[in-house]
This record gives structure tokens, C-alpha cells and sequence, in this order.
């Protein structure tokens, strides 16, 4: 028996299935129309910026890194909520100009970014996120042809890094942002040439879950943004501290305690060096925002067995799931939490395999979990399904297709 | 210093540009209007087949799996070379049928058939390899409801796997098919129904490099049909042996002795037991056919340095080459075969990291690899890109969308 990782708060039974935003699994599937189906809840979504608006200073405003759920009813429901919007691509720049999000509010971030995509977003106003040298001459001059004064921030691949972070984005050689020691000369230089200079990006690494980790990172960003800034000798018109804030995938893991983040943070703003006193601070959130709100649902199309062995066979698989299948940077594969939605209440009363429908061995979806007894027409949930899902995932693979999403 | 994979035979440079199907890159890439590219030469195509058919017994069928590489100029192209094609889902029946290939041809395997899947299959005449007796009494009722005869086949789990192959699709538990020693009275039960029994499927495993092995595992897949015929009652009109074919995609591996495993494929075939004197028998590739026949083609957009470390960021990435990022179930990654498509023949002279335009750290294309001095505008070729690249990255992940792809 291998452990499920931890169903997050929020979700509740009505009449023994899982429901989300009031409205069960069976009545979610039928209104999509079809399996497999990932649903979104905006109730979700609400309480979690709510509870973190609560937590942090209200000087420190919240983005929302749409790469980590780009669906555009999420993006609509987004932009009521958060300050800010970080982008990857011409191609998410295009979803949020879609989804009637204000430019301006925008920022760019990405180190291979096309001449064609430098041109969109200096075009609608977005500001770019400078990964190099090269690419902020590149802006510059694509300015310059535009007849628009670009906005740019610098990226710094900061010397230190976020401890036990999924991902790690600083401490030593990178290819994101410039190295911290040649940030002041090219701030110097964009602002010479006439461009609206907008801070700088400093981000250190993602799905962290220890607050003390973060603490001492962001104090960390703090001091380098702060020696930056008097080194490039203008104050900061805006920090993106990047952020690192992870949720509980597997089996052990606990939610961050952010009130002791935002604690911390409040006595950092109340204490700031004066380059930094009239700075806009945020931080820049996908999976935290979105992850746990999602729920990925997909029915049992076979039972079988085979050498003792019980598989539950769905419809569903890694080309929706690849991180939860434990084929996207994974080493060893743990159980996400899992469970069958069309009997939540149920008692656990079998050890089973559930695996997706493709033909290869790496698309499994639970090892070895103890789960209620489930039969073809069952429903089987995936939860932490709203980040780095749907469109993280090969859905073409062996001609399946995406998924469908709803909003509810 | 990190080496890179061997670059597949039949590949040339025209003035110092690396050539597919006699154009350079250049002219292919302006041809297509695009980077990142996929091209695929029939002329790999044409010669991976002509030598596999010299070197096999003239009985062997040789299918296509179309999982490997479903562009529909290639099935198209492929609809000419092989006996047969193998799909694992509805959607590639509508790619085959696109592509004019007779239903007759194709077989269906694939542990999660949905019954509208079972449905298009018996309508349009395709075999189902069967995975379980729920499906196989699934597929009988649908048949029944149309009032047609279904051709089936049932697919074993076998005992035995492919000592060496990347993925094992025998030995021990397995969601694939039916234990062997359920399979004689399941295949009694179709024929008993009425179904035209079409025989067996025994797939062992994935990219082996060993001609030992797979001669071993054909061995032991003859030797098992032979006793399920024999169970069975009937002469087996049919056998799948499986694939297995693997290509080498890193340093030191060697492409498979071929000669060898036909040589003693047609000692097996001199010999066969009675119920098998009259069967059709054949192997199922798709990497093996495709993987070297392809190259992937991305546009160098920045060259940086951070900590004495050189970047290449090229506007491809993992969201088309997600197993040569090393992220596709890999557990340590290593180089795929890569070079600077423009500069062929150049010398190596510098150290650097190959990455792609995703803002992740998991978005690497060469790590350390020693290639010639390339600049903005250079275009990199990542070889042994035919198969499992673009159906089977995700291609929508941080709004970058499919990459082109053209059969030259």
C-alpha cells in the first residue's frame, strides 16, 4: 500500500459524491457532457486570495503567472481578484488581452522571448521582464521603430536560492536574468536610452513549503533589490519578488503557514532603505493561486486483474496529468491525492492501481492506493489539478486530445 | 564536458549546412515560414524499411505503430511501405482514415477503449486487440447492437520481457492484456459469439538496443502462442510479436544488428508447429521506422553568459521535445544528439548549454555540449526527432502552440 497525498480543504460530499461549488461530480460531468473533465472553482480561487490579502501587508500586491492555468474563464475570474499578471509568451499575452485584462497590469517574463514577441508587448503597453543584454537592445531598438518608449524591468538571477524549493531558479550559473554584478549598467543603459524603466524580477525557485524558507528568501531579494537599486542610483519604481509559495502534493506534506511570511514581510516594509521606501512590491503566484481549486475527473471505462493485481482503468491519463503520473522532472513517483469522486464518503476497503487509458507503462494516475471499492462508470478525481495541468501535458499523445475545463 | 548522442546515418551538409532530402535547413525553414520545424525525410523512411524487409524473413509483416509519428504526410507516405498500421485510440482511427489507409489494415490495442471507441472500430472494420474480458463482452455487445461480425484479437500479458528495453510491457502485473493463462478461454468465448477471431498480441517491451535479446523474446513469444493455439483449439490466423526496435539516442549506444534477429526469425519460421503453419505473422515499430527519420529545428534568439557559463536559448524547447528535456519518465538525463544545423561542418570549439524559451529550469536541449561557436539567428538540430516529439510534448505549455512540421 503506497500513501495518497492529502485531499485539500474545501471539498465536501453532497449524498455520498465529491461536489464542487455546490453542484456534484455526476451533475458537473453531465453538464460538461463529456470525461475527462477538469473543473475549476471559483469558490476556491476567492478564499485563497482572500486568506492571503489577509495574511500579507496590504502594501504587497498579488500577480497571478498565468502559465500555471491559462483556461480564460479562470483569467476572467483572476482579474478581480489579483494586481497583477505575469506572462510567458506572445501566446499568453494573447490569452489575457482575450480574457479583457488591461496590458498595463502585465508583465513579461522569459528568456527566449522572438523579436515578434518583444514587438507585441512593447506595443500594448505590457512591461518587459529583460533576461540579457542582448534582449533589451533588441527591445530597444524594436522601440525605437514602434515610436514607443518601452517599459522594461531587469531580471536578476540572484546569487542565492530558495531552500527545498521544487525548482530552483538562482545560485549560480542560469539562464534566466542577468547575473546580479551586471544589473546596475544595463538599468543604466535602458534608462539612458529613453526607455520608462519599471524595477527589477528576482525569482529564486517554486513550490517551496517552509515559511522560514521563504522568510529568509525574501529578505534575502529585499537586501539585493536595496543595493541594487543604490547601485543603478534611482529609486525602484517597482520589486516582483518573485514566489516560491508551494501547496502539499504528496503524502507528509503540510500547507505553508503564511501568516508568519506576512509578518515577516510587514516588518521588512516597515523598516526599508530609502531607495526602496515609494517601491510597489508583489509577489507572483500561479500554483499556490490555482492548484488546489482544480479537480481533474475521469471515468472507469475497465476493472481487471492481473497477477493479483487490480488496475482501475480510466479514460483519462498523463496526456491531462503529466506531473501526476510522475513523468515531468520527477524521480521518484509519489501518489497526489485521489480519490473515487462518485463514492467520497465511501470506506476504503481495497488496494488498487488507477491508470490512465494509454498504451504505455508510464501512464499511471495511483500506486498501490487504498481506495473504495469502484466499478467501470465510476468517477475517479485528481485533485491539486488547477496548476500545471490541462495545458502542461501532452494532450495529443496517441490521438486523446484535450480535456475539457469548466469554470464553476 | 558532456557528450552528445551519435547523429543517425544519411545525414549530409550542403555548403557546411546540414541538408534533409537534399535542401539545407535554411531553405526548409524558409519553405515552412517557421521555427521550431519538424522535418521528416522519406528518404530515411524509404531505406529504414528496405533494409528491415532485406533483412527479415519475406513472411514477417511489418506494422506501423502510429503512436511513434501521427503526421498525416507521414502515415500517408508510410501507407506505401508497410503491411500494416496499429493505433491506441479513436482519434488516430480518424488520422489513418484521413490518410486513406483501409480499415482492413489496422489494428486497435489500448487498455482504456471507450465504448464509442469500441464503436467506430467494429464499424469500420478494424481488428480490436482485446485487454480484458470486460472489454472483450464490451465489444461483443456493441458488435451485436450493430449487427456486425467484430474482428478480434486478444492481447497477452506475458510471463517474459524484453531483457534491456526502456519500458517492460511483460513480466509480472500488468495493465496490458490478459494474463496468458486466462487468454484460451476468453479467445473459446469470442469465437463461440460469432467474432472472427483475428489471434494474438504479445508485447513485451519498448527500445531495446540487444539483438540477443530480441531474439530471445521472439523465441518466447512463438513458444507462447504455439501453446495458447494449442489450448485454444484453433490454427491462430494471426500473431503480433510486438516491437522493441530501439534507436540509439546517447552516447555509446549502438544501433541493433538486424541481420541477426532475421536470420533467426526465419530458422523459427522453418520450424513451426502445426498451429502455426498457416499464420500471419508480424512485429509492430514505430520508433524504430520513424525516430531517426526526423529532425527538430529551432532558432537560436539569445547567446548569454551567467557565472562563466554560456547559454544558447533557442524559441524551442521541451513543449516539443519533452523526452529529449530529459523529462519524460527519465530518471538521469543525458544528450540527445544535437548540432548547429548551420554550421554542420564547423569545428566544436566551445562548451555550452543548449536550453529552450520556457521559463523553467526543466527546459534543457544539450547540457556541456561541446558544438562550434553559434550566434543569434543560428538554427540547432536536435536529431532522432521522428518519433515521440511532437504528438508526445505538450505543446500548449506557457502558450507556445504546436511546432511545424513538414515530410521532405
Amino acid at each position: 500500500m503506497k500513501p495518497l497525498g492529502p485531499i485539500p480543504a474545501g471539498y465536501e460530499a453532497i449524498d455520498g459524491e465529491l461536489a464542487v461549488g455546490g453542484q456534484t461530480v455526476g451533475a458537473l460531468v453531465e453538464r460538461a457532457g463529456t470525461t475527462p473533465l477538469f473543473v475549476y472553482s471559483k469558490e476556491h480561487l476567492d478564499r485563497r486570495v482572500a486568506e492571503l490579502r489577509q495574511a500579507m501587508p496590504p502594501r504587497l500586491g498579488i500577480n497571478y503567472a498565468v502559465k500555471a492555468n491559462p483556461f480564460g474563464p479562470v483569467l476572467e475570474h483572476m482579474a478581480g481578484l489579483v494586481d497583477g499578471f505575469d506572462i510567458a509568451s506572445a501566446g499568453e499575452l494573447a490569452l489575457v488581452e482575450a480574457a479583457g485584462i488591461d496590458p498595463a497590469r502585465v508583465s513579461f517574463a522569459g528568456p527566449g522571448k522572438r523579436d515578434s514577441e518583444l514587438e507585441a508587448a512593447i506595443a500594448a503597453g505590457v512591461t518587459l521582464n529583460c533576461e540579457s543584454e542582448g534582449e533589451a537592445r533588441r527591445a530597444l531598438s524594436t522601440a525605437e521603430r514602434l515610436g514607443k518608449a518601452p517599459r522594461m524591468a531587469i531580471r536578476v538571477n540572484p546569487e542565492f536560492e530558495l531552500k527545498g524549493s521544487g525548482m530552483k531558479m538562482g545560485g549560480g550559473a542560469k539562464p534566466f536574468g542577468l547575473d546580479a554584478e551586471r544589473v546596475s549598467a544595463l538599468a543604466r543603459e535602458v534608462i539612458a536610452a529613453g526607455a520608462e524603466f519599471r524595477g527589477l524580477h528576482i525569482f529564486t525557485g517554486s513550490q517551496a513549503l517552509s515559511a522560514e524558507a521563504l522568510i529568509e528568501t525574501q529578505g534575502n531579494v529585499l537586501d539585493l533589490a536595496g543595493k541594487l537599486a543604490d547601485e543603478i542610483g534611482v529609486p525602484l519604481p517597482k520589486l516582483n519578488m518573485g514566489g516560491g509559495f508551494g501547496i502539499p502534493y504528496f503524502h507528509g506534506d503540510e500547507p505553508i503557514e503564511i501568516q508568519s511570511i506576512g509578518t515577516a514581510l510587514a516588518e521588512r516594509f516597515a523598516n526599508l532603505p530609502p531607495c526602496l521606501l515609494d517601491t510597489q512590491f508583489c509577489i507572483e503566484l500561479g500554483r499556490y493561486l490555482v492548484g488546489e481549486a482544480g479537480v481533474y475527473l475521469t471515468r472507469i471505462v475497465d476493472r481487471k486483474e492481473s497477477h493479483g493485481v487490480t488496475y482501475l482503468i480510466t479514460d483519462g491519463g498523463l496526456h491531462h496529468q503529466l506531473a501526476a503520473s510522475g513523468n515531468f522532472g520527477t524521480v521518484v513517483r509519489r501518489n497526489y491525492p485521489v480519490a473515487i469522486a462518485s463514492r467520497f464518503t465511501a470506506v476504503p476497503d481495497e488496494e488498487v492501481n488507477v491508470v490512465g487509458c494509454l498504451c504505455t507503462p508510464l501512464d499511471r494516475l495511483a500506486d498501490a492506493a487504498n481506495l473504495p471499492r469502484a466499478e467501470v462508470g465510476d468517477l475517479v478525481a485528481v485533485f491539486c489539478a488547477g496548476a500545471y495541468g490541462a495545458s502542461a501535458s501532452p494532450s495529443a499523445f496517441l490521438g486523446q486530445g484535450p480535456a475539457a475545463e469548466i469554470l464553476v
